[in-house]
């Protein structure tokens, strides 16, 4: 198909499909003219994952190219896809290392019995993560962290098992699921949030409508 | 203090303290000379607080902005601060709606009995995620949804517990305390992972000595 037959096919627009190619994040089609073209279904599943990635999941143009990158590289062994996956998606970000708040994230994951590699990026993380929290409003028990690593634990279980099933989409499932499913997780989170206010709210005027007005109406 | 003074208390550079004064993020300090300002404990607090949220929260300058701006606003009513907070923390995609899509977010809502509020914006960004998990990795399977929505229960019930105990900072812990804690359950569910995949490699490894040393080896 033409570039512009690629662009109704996924819905993104020539300028960006063309941007893409220019990016290296799509690869060249095959020569028909001097001018144009020809593109494929993996092109079409291509652009599909870019657009998922951008737009879905939020990552920046230098994480979609590590991504891709790491989908393009030989097969990675199943024990270390997970890894593979995380270092893509590393968010780049300069930590601001301080070692206090190191030594507590370390602590808690020793508290979990968790088994993470010596020196791992994400301890850093997690303890600027919890230093922040800590310091804008006041949130981060140990009792709210475990609620917070019993769900993850619960996630990541069934993220495990999702890898075992299939595995040429391994590799691609590790990533793009992980990022993609951080955003569902944050939308149901939000959903959840929701219907528990109005739970509450109802139960609040519900308790309030019994209290002010004693007598018949309140055997309906 | 001044200027230079509120840079080594929060660690933030003048240069970035300069852009947040002139984007009003940061009020104007007491002025003490033509050149010179006074800055007390309120600015430490608001600059570490957009530092959070820029930083670990990885919020926009919109974003920001709006989360500000509701932090400024009168006391919002306890069963409303949630939702002032989602409001305040909404991303801005322009989310590709598709009508079915939508309508399988907002079955899937119907199936767990959640209340949301009608035509809420959750709704087609929630089928939106939905559809890129399905077309670029074939995740999404209403049991693994399920799994996600009992990890995003449990969470939300925490999230209200929290915002019970202190009445002052609750809209500030509404909206500060999710998008932190979003990063930090993200940390958590790839710590989670590293520990549920070295747990899994160390019994494989085991399973396979085990079978290709038969014998004293065994006993060890």
């Amino acid at each position: 198909m033409r570039l512009s037959e690629l662009s109704a096919e996924t819905g993104v627009s020539t300028a960006s499909l063309k941007f893409y190619l220019r990016e290296s994040l799509l690869e060249p089609g095959v020569p028909r003219t001097r001018t144009q073209a020809d593109y494929g279904p993996a092109h079409v599943e291509r652009v599909r994952l870019i657009r998922a990635l951008v737009e879905s999941g939020g990552l920046s143009l230098a994480q979609v190219r590590r991504v891709i990158d790491a989908l393009d590289s030989p097969t990675v062994p199943r024990h270390e896809l997970l890894g593979v996956a995380q270092d893509a998606l590393a968010d780049g970000t300069a930590y601001d290392e301080d070692p206090d708040w190191t030594a507590t994230a370390v602590a808690f994951v020793e508290h979990r019995d968790w088994r993470i590699r010596d020196g791992d990026v994400l301890l850093p993380q997690l303890g600027s993560q919890l230093k922040a929290l800590a310091e804008t409003c006041d949130v981060g028990s140990t009792s709210t962290l475990d609620r917070w690593a019993d769900a993850a634990e619960g996630i990541a279980a069934g993220d495990l098992d999702t890898l075992t099933d299939d595995d040429e989409q391994a590799l691609r499932t590790a990533i793009v699921g992980t990022v993609l499913s951080d955003r569902v997780l944050q939308t149901l989170r939000r959903l959840a949030q929701q219907n528990l206010t109005a739970t509450l709210l109802e139960r609040a005027t519900e308790a309030e409508r019994q209290t002010n007005r004693p007598g018949p109406d309140s055997l309906r």
